[in-house]
């Protein structure tokens, strides 16, 4: 129960002259509510008066809501035979719930416009607010003004409790174990596919092993040789190429740990790295470290991004630099605040999570990428991520 | 190219006089336009008139966009530094084509009520058309009448194309290795985590070398011993947990190989069942078998899961019979037709592909379920699974 959380959350309602708020989306349910979701049928009710806050979750959920800090919560039976029909319950439990507040002619902010969304402990299949349902939640209370709360809903999640910040430091502890068997398993002959599977079963295996850990979820993506110049694109294909001596792996990770994210980058040679990739590596690792190394509450979000490209253009490199140099992080794998990007006027605050992910990308000797996850401190940054930086 | 399905879409679009569908849905991208996306931001113009179709994607998936019969192909660049707006170039895209057609005054089917959504090639991250991107959309062409098209989308997804069922044919392949490697590794000692993560990685080393494959995802969860019990909820944590000498594994496993879905499970005893296990066992597959068997075109949707129930009830495990016995799959994990539940008055058609699933989940022993996905035809069923099941 994140008091300092429910605080701001109560205050940014508040001064959006917001009554309530419907949450639905798991990433948004562990922001508000401190509870990750089986899948996305639960619903909660957050109030900007203090008391008892509503979760409605179906009943095959009662462990994982065991967390809640909800003084009420309504349990409809899914998904079990003769269950009944799920909406009606939470049609029930929300209107119930309305007719006892102040909520029925009050202003209620709903997940109008998550177009980014994180996937639930399964990651196979995810549930979202779409238009229909986002009618017919507006349907329960017709007399309430619903007004879309996404832009709120983003800008708190933007700077994390200290609280939060623990938990995403256990993300990273997971997050940790899998760049570490990356480097024990990149060797020529490994596949692009084996590396990801080592790094996935570690990741899983021993992360839940961690004490406080519940649910770990894991997303590797791995490129190899002339693949990983290509690995500047979001999402690359783990496939059955095998590593040749002297070629470049490049491991994506994405680790989930009960709701929250870590994102990192590592990059190894299997076998002798040539002069020039040797070059490039120590490029990437001096501009993370002066990007690094200028992040502090009231920096431009901009400035970071200059400091890496500065470093790597004077290496020789300013032609391979493709992509932005970080990005907002914590609740998914992508926040929209703040982006280290060229032209971004606004500045770093202390809470604020975000990757330091320079790269470089040339079709000659492959791409080379390293990325660790920092949080904003008044002075300076905390590093979450751990593992050891280096090319063999 | 699907001719088939490109012919089936039209005409269904005809009789709703729907002139165009925009699409962005990755899952409908394959159905409609033969390509997976690497993300979401690819839209596709699909006109009910003949003639060629637009797909609008960031130039970063032009590998991926290469397989599509789509004859104009509107690039945008994406994520590169200096890209400009990515919807501001979809927008353009699809003003321009819709100035050339008959679009500005005709009717427009969109995703309006996809509530359920399958992760495209990154599973970490999905993007969803949500109220705001939804009212965007329909601001490119204000003049246009715009159709939720969900209902039509679903009814032509649940009849698969035999092309469809040749690429169902080939993610069941890859799903199959996952079953037989899942129980060479169950045995006293290894932990859930462990069976998992080599399950994960032999779907993911040997299925990407199988031929016409390309990308595979893969969905693993493991239960053991006590925890089995409870596996008949649609997620379950896969845990430190370790197998003791007579517990009870069970696997639930989705595989997606280049947007086409596997959704499968079978169960091990570590060691030496009991006799409890083996006879619940045997009524399980016993009621899989009796449920395929009275399956074929015409059937009611009712039957198979009657039947089912019928050999475990005699078995004497009625009480323990707790979810329906299949659902639609193919385009995403799960597709809502066919349901083989109680009351369900639908009738079976050719083309139609779903699970068959019996369980039984009881405190004392844990919980066994056994499943495989089936094509239903005109006489009997084809069924996509292979693996075998045995409880040892």
């Amino acid at each position: 129960m994140d008091q300092e959380r429910i605080k701001r959350l109560r205050r940014a309602m508040r001064a959006a002259k917001l009554d309530a708020l419907v949450l639905r989306l798991p990433e948004n349910l562990v922001m508000a509510f401190g509870v990750w979701p089986l899948n996305g049928f639960t619903h909660g009710l957050f109030t900007a008066a203090d008391g008892p806050v509503l979760l409605i979750a179906p009943s095959c959920e009662n462990e994982e809501m065991g967390g809640a800090w909800a003084r009420a919560t309504e349990w409809f039976m899914w998904p079990r035979l003769g269950m009944g029909d799920p909406r009606a319950a939470i049609h029930q439990a929300l209107s119930k719930a309305a007719r006892n507040g102040r909520l029925t002619r009050g202003r209620i902010g709903y997940e109008g416009s998550f177009e980014a969304v994180a996937p639930a402990h399964n990651a196979g299949e995810v549930l979202v607010p779409c238009e229909g349902s986002i009618a017919w939640l507006k349907s329960i209370v017709p007399s309430a003004r619903w007004i879309d709360a996404t832009d709120l809903i983003h800008a708190q999640r933007a700077l994390k409790t200290e609280g939060e910040i623990e938990r995403l430091r256990l993300a990273h502890r997971v997050a940790d174990l899998g760049l570490k068997r990356f480097h024990q398993v990149v060797q020529p002959g490994a596949s692009e596919a084996d590396v990801a599977g080592a790094v996935y079963t570690e990741c899983l295996a021993r992360g839940t092993r961690l004490k406080s850990v519940r649910h770990v979820n894991v997303f590797p993506q791995v490129s190899s040789g002339p693949n990983a110049h290509r690995a500047w694109r979001p999402i690359v294909s783990t496939g059955k190429r095998r590593l040749r001596d002297g070629e470049m792996a490049l491991l994506e990770l994405a680790v989930c740990v009960d709701g929250f994210w870590a994102d990192v980058t590592r990059v190894r040679v299997a076998g002798r790295p040539s002069t020039i990739q040797e070059a490039a590596f120590h490029a990437v690792v001096a501009a993370q470290k002066a990007a690094i190394d200028c992040m502090k509450a009231g920096v431009r979000a901009s400035w970071p991004h200059e400091a890496a490209t500065d470093v790597l253009r004077q290496a020789g490199f300013g032609e391979d630099v493709v992509h932005l140099t970080g990005h907002g992080i914590g609740f998914r794998y992508h926040e929209p605040e703040p982006f280290l990007m060229p032209g971004n006027a606004q500045r770093l605050k202390a809470g604020h999570v975000c990757s330091v992910e320079p790269g470089l990308y040339n079709r000659a000797w492959g791409g080379i990428r390293i990325e660790d996850n920092v949080v904003v401190r008044r002075e300076g940054v905390e590093v979450l991520t751990h593992a050891p930086k280096r090319l063999t």
